[in-house]
This record gives C-alpha cells, sequence and structure tokens, in this order.
C-alpha cells in the first residue's frame, strides 16, 4: 500500500486530518489499532471550541453538530456557597458548544468512505519505519498478516500510549510531567442536567463538575483519592456527594441509573518536539491536559489545524515553510492550554499537601474573580480557546 | 493621659490614621516603642498606589510627594530574553507614584507637632488593658517611669511583632500562614537606575527586581537562599548577578556603593478578625505580604482609609456602623491583595523543590501575559490597588 499521509489512529486528530487531506485532493490511510465499535463507544470529552466546530463545518460534516450540538454562552464557578458566572459571549463575542467527542468521531467515521477516506480497523503492532529519511513506512498486523504502508509523512494522532511518540530518539526529544494527586470519578446517565450551564466547584469535601451531553443527559464528575475503587461508590453514594459539594445555588440534581461510571486519573503531559524527521505528532501522542477546563480534544484540533494547512501547502504548493513551523506553532498555544488546564486544575480542587493558606488563597482568587471584569475575561478567553 | 484613640506605632499606618482623626478633630495619641531617628531611618517600600497619595492628599501633606514623587506608568516583567511591558495607566487609567515610605513616614512625623497630633517616642513596654470593655487603656513605660493612657479606641499598628495582635485572644482569632523558601537580598545604591520603570524578572538563577527611590537613588533585589550569609555577596558579585538576572534588554546597570545591604526572608500572613473589642488592627500588626508587588505598605493605608472613615463616623455622626464592618470590610481587600503578592511571587521566584514542568508553566503564563490585554488588565488593576 503507498498514500501521501499515513495517519496512526482513528481519534478526532486522525479523523479530522485525514478528511482535511481527503478534501484536498491529497491521499491518506488511517490505521486503527482499535475495532469500529470500540473506538465509536467511548466516552470522552463533550465541549468544543470554535476552532474544532470550525474545522467540522469546513469539512461539510456539521450536520449532527447543528442538530443536537448546544450552543454554551458561559459557565458557573461554584466555591460552596455561590455561583460566579463567567459570560463567555460577552468577554470574547464567542460561544463554545456540548457535542460529545463520540459524536464527533461517529460522524467523521461515517462520512469516510464516501470521501475516500480509508480507515484501516484492529491494526495491530504499528511500527513506524525510516521516518528519518524521505521514505518513511508503517509495518502493521492485519487478519494475522504482516502488511506494509509506504507514504511520504506520517502523522503520529496514536494518543499517550502509542507508537508513534515513542518512536522519536530519547535524544531528540524532552518531556514535562505533572501526575495530580486525584482523579476524576464520572457519572453518565439519562436525566436531565441541573442547570443549563456547566459549573465547576471548589467545596471543602474538593472538586465537583455538573456537565452534560444533551437536554436529556447527564455528565458529571466528582475529585476523589487515586486509590479510590470503583465499588465503594454506588450511584446513590455518588449523588448525594454531588448534591452536596455543588450545593443548592446549582438546581435540582435528578438522579438517575449509571449507563457508564469510572475513575479517571489527571495529568499533564507535553513532549517536544511535535515534529521529528517526517513525522508529525499531533494531540494525546504528543500532550495530555487534566480534564478541566476540556482542552484535550480542542487541542488536538488545533494541532490539525495547523498541521493540516502545512501538509497541504507541501502539496499543492511545494511550499515547506509552514511544516518546519508546526512543531512551534503548535507547541506555543499547547503551552498556553496546558498552563490553563493546570492553573484551572490548581485553582478548583483540594490538594492532599494544601495548608489552610493555601484553600484560603483559591477562595481569594474566586472572590477576585467574581469582583473583576479583567480576571473573568481572561478566564473565558482561554475558555473559548486562545487564537490560533 | 486620656485622648479618644490610642495608636501603638508610628509607621505609615499609625501615622495616617492620627493625621486623619486629628485633621477631623478627633484626639489621637501615638505610642512609638522606638526613637525618631530609628523610625525616620528605616529603608522600607517605595511604590504608592493611589489610595496611599490620596490619603497624603487629602490631608493636605502632599508637598514632598508632589516635588520628588516620580509618577509612573507601567512596569516590566523580564523572563531572561525580552521585556514585557505591563502599560498601567493605559489598562487602568491609574499611574503609581515612587516615593520612598520613609519619606512618607518623615513627611507625617514633620506635620504633627502643627496639627497637634503627639507622638510618644521611646514608649517601652506597651500593654493593652481591658479591650474587651467601654474604656481600655495602655500602659507604657517612659524614662524608666509607668504612664498610663486611657481612651476610647485602640488601633494596633505595631507590626508583625508588636503586642496588639498578641492581645487577641486566641479562642477568639486565627491565622494563615506561607513562609517561602527564600529571601530577598536588597541594595540601595546612589547611582541611576537601569531603567525608568520596575523591571520584575524571572531568570533561571532567579527572581531579580530593579527599582528606584529618585533619579539618582536605585534600589535593586535578588532572590537568594534563606540561609545565604550577607558576607557571601560584595557588592561585586551582586552586581554581576544582577547584570545576569536582568538581562541586557533591562538596560545599562550603574554600579555603586551599596548605601544599605540586607537580606529579608518572604512571608504571607494573615490574622483575623482585624478586630477584637474595642482594638482596630490595621497594616503588618494583622497581615504581611511578601514585598513582590509592593502591597505591604498601600495595604496599611487601605486598612487606614477604612478605619479611620469608621471612627470618624463615631466620633462625629454617633454612627457604628462602619466599626462593626470594619474587619469585613479591610479583610476582603487583605485577602485579595495577599492573592496577588502570593500570585506573582509564585509567577517569579525560582521554588526548590519546583520541577522542569512547573518552570515550564511560569515560561507559559509570562507568554501568555504577553499575548493578552486581559491578562496585562487583571495584573494591572491589581498593581494600581482594587478599588476599596
Amino acid at each position: 500500500m503507498r498514500t501521501d499521509v499515513a495517519i496512526i489512529g482513528s481519534g478526532p486528530a486522525g479523523l479530522l486530518l485525514g478528511h482535511l487531506l481527503r478534501q484536498a485532493g491529497i491521499g491518506a490511510v488511517i490505521l486503527e489499532r482499535r475495532t469500529r465499535d470500540y473506538v465509536e463507544g467511548r466516552i470522552r470529552a463533550g465541549v468544543l471550541e470554535t476552532v474544532t466546530t470550525g474545522l467540522m463545518r469546513d469539512l461539510g460534516l456539521a450536520e449532527g453538530l447543528d442538530e443536537y450540538g448546544l450552543p454554551h454562552s458561559g459557565f458557573l464557578f461554584a466555591d460552596g456557597e455561590r455561583l460566579i458566572r463567567i459570560d463567555v459571549e460577552e468577554l470574547t463575542g464567542k460561544q463554545v458548544t456540548v457535542y460529545g467527542q463520540t459524536e464527533v468521531t461517529k460522524d467523521l467515521i461515517a462520512a469516510a468512505p464516501d470521501r475516500g477516506l480509508d480507515i484501516v480497523w484492529d491494526a495491530e503492532d504499528v511500527a513506524l519505519h525510516d521516518i528519518d529519511g524521505d521514505a518513511p513506512w508503517l509495518r502493521f498486523v492485519k487478519d494475522g498478516a504482516d502488511h506494509r504502508l509506504d507514504c511520504r509523512f506520517v502523522a503520529g494522532c496514536d494518543g499517550f500510549h502509542g507508537p508513534s511518540r515513542q518512536a522519536v530518539p530519547d535524544s531528540a526529544s524532552k518531556d514535562y510531567e505533572r501526575v495530580y494527586p486525584f482523579g476524576w470519578l464520572g457519572i453518565l446517565a439519562d436525566v436531565p442536567p441541573c442547570n443549563h450551564e456547566l459549573i465547576y466547584a471548589n467545596h471543602g469535601n474538593g472538586f465537583a463538575l455538573a456537565s452534560m451531553r444533551s437536554p436529556s443527559r447527564s455528565r458529571y464528575y466528582i475529585q476523589v483519592p487515586l486509590d479510590e475503587q470503583l465499588e465503594d461508590w454506588p450511584d446513590d453514594r455518588l449523588w448525594d456527594e454531588l448534591e452536596l459539594r455543588l450545593g443548592p445555588a446549582a438546581g435540582k440534581i435528578v438522579r438517575g441509573p449509571a449507563i457508564e461510571k469510572s475513575i479517571a486519573p489527571l495529568r499533564s503531559y507535553i513532549f517536544e518536539p511535535m515534529r521529528h524527521g517526517r513525522l508529525f505528532l499531533a494531540g494525546d501522542a504528543a500532550h495530555i491536559v487534566p480534564p478541566t477546563g476540556a482542552k484535550g480534544l480542542n487541542l488536538a484540533a488545533s494541532d490539525i489545524a495547523y498541521l493540516s494547512r502545512a501538509l497541504i501547502a507541501h502539496f499543492k504548493d511545494g511550499e515547506d515553510s509552514r511544516l518546519e513551523r508546526y512543531a512551534s506553532d503548535a507547541l506555543s498555544r499547547v503551552w498556553k492550554a496546558s498552563r490553563f488546564s493546570w492553573y484551572l486544575t490548581t485553582l478548583m480542587h483540594r490538594f492532599p499537601e494544601a495548608s489552610a493558606f493555601d484553600r484560603k488563597m483559591q477562595l481569594a482568587e474566586l472572590d477576585y474573580i467574581a469582583s473583576s471584569d479583567a480576571a473573568r475575561r481572561a478566564i473565558a478567553e482561554n475558555y473559548v480557546g486562545l487564537p490560533l
């Protein structure tokens, strides 16, 4: 097999890139380790910046987004006593859209055949070869047989655990990491959300988040210790704790059976550089943010905005300056979004080592945010996404 | 002796309060443990917010300020590579004024006799009595003899180590503290400053600050470990380090012999409540901020703005609602200014325990500040002082 750009991974990064390249008439093949059912079933993020919805629109694939996406013009902080609204639209002129990553993925997969975007499912043991040279290629196993995919460029969109980042020699890279001393226990349930906007709560017991996927499907989270066991959190205990942490101002929390319930750790991770030879990393393959502020999917989309333009300039105009700049362009935005995710995580969670003074600093900062247009504007502009 | 308000301490808080009360025809006596020469010789802060200059103007004591004060419309961050300017005046419509706390103190002391403000120097062993009742009084020793000062209210303006805060029972109070793992080594020299605006630098070696007291007197600081010895820092070593940390963009650093050189620890401290019975705490007696951002003197002034209005309302109008609100009014601003001082300290210093990720977060934040009007506005509004 031979193509222009071999894409590893069929998450949002790989799918967006594949579609953008195909739209420009450039060859692209996606290798995905998992089955289509698995990929379409993963429950992930749900708040889209305009950089992400913009790419869906550019592709003419915004039908689901327009029908089911919920435009949000603001969100709320809760500090145990009150709600502090960040009026994102008034402060920035932009909105975010609540639309599940799962739906984005389904929409992009469904449109692939019509657009000539090949996705190879169950492509196991993907290995990268000759990424330092002019003719990189991938080896993979499908249905027990070895296959080879030759290409001009490799896009590593294979997430934190994929082989792409591992293919960059240690001597040519550096990484930065913060592992947070807690996780998020999440519950998905077919009940109406307590509030029509997201609520980020900093309660004495720890962080809580009220989110949603649709007017009839809610997504809630609470901060839990890293060693917490799922079986210690029957639905009722979790609903009780959500009510307590979100507080009465949050609105009525309608209870229902969990469709999904899981504990995820929180991590900040950045790998430099995002390019090595003919390999370009994008999304979780290069960086992980904690979910606070919903930057993960949107950073993957902004990586792809830079990378798709760069590859199109190469193939269509023979112009390589954008490819040369990809790592620094993408990383500049990645660092800023990582800063915001870290900041919001630090502001809203209880840290085991925090002193009474540290706690008071969190509350003083929330009080300052409540009182300052400039502080709310700074948060809002990060929430909707900094300019590319 | 008998007066309306007995003030302990002749720092800026005590002196401002004494003058404001006298201006309103209310009796006030200041007890000061030190000599006048000692008080007038202390080298302290030098950047005044409008809350502070406004009080000097209200008192008609702004002659020195108008002649020698330097209005500053902005300041600079340095990140080792570039300068990032915070155009405070454009962002907030306000300026700050560089004028030494030492000069403020001298101006207020010089005007005291004409305004009937008694200052008792060398008043030792001040002890507070009956602050829970209607007739508090102070005992002190002067020239070896015991004295008693009866009053209606006591203002504790006697700094972090004074007796006022100690007079509040532990059972009625709570305090919050952060001791930073470094100090500031400062040098005062009669040389022109390297830049006409202040420069806060975050260099790989640690923090540095270029400040000034006048066009011909410079004040510089560098972050040093807490156990550093002054004798390990001869002038030349200090000038070399300042040049390195401030970087070439800061401008030419003119060297000169140190008039004063000292190492000060950095601390955040807040005591609650700021009132107990008839005792009202103000300034360093109730809270300490690290010097980053120059909030210490200005917080003392804002405490006095609240307290003077409250006492005048009591004596002139028989109205006690402001007195009742003093602790909460003052503390609300104290917590926000403490947050800003802590934030700026955290952003600009090297912490021994910081990881490579933490360092990158500092640089990403500086990069974000450089790119965002909202971020610069939030910093500027705190720098000039939040509204009372």
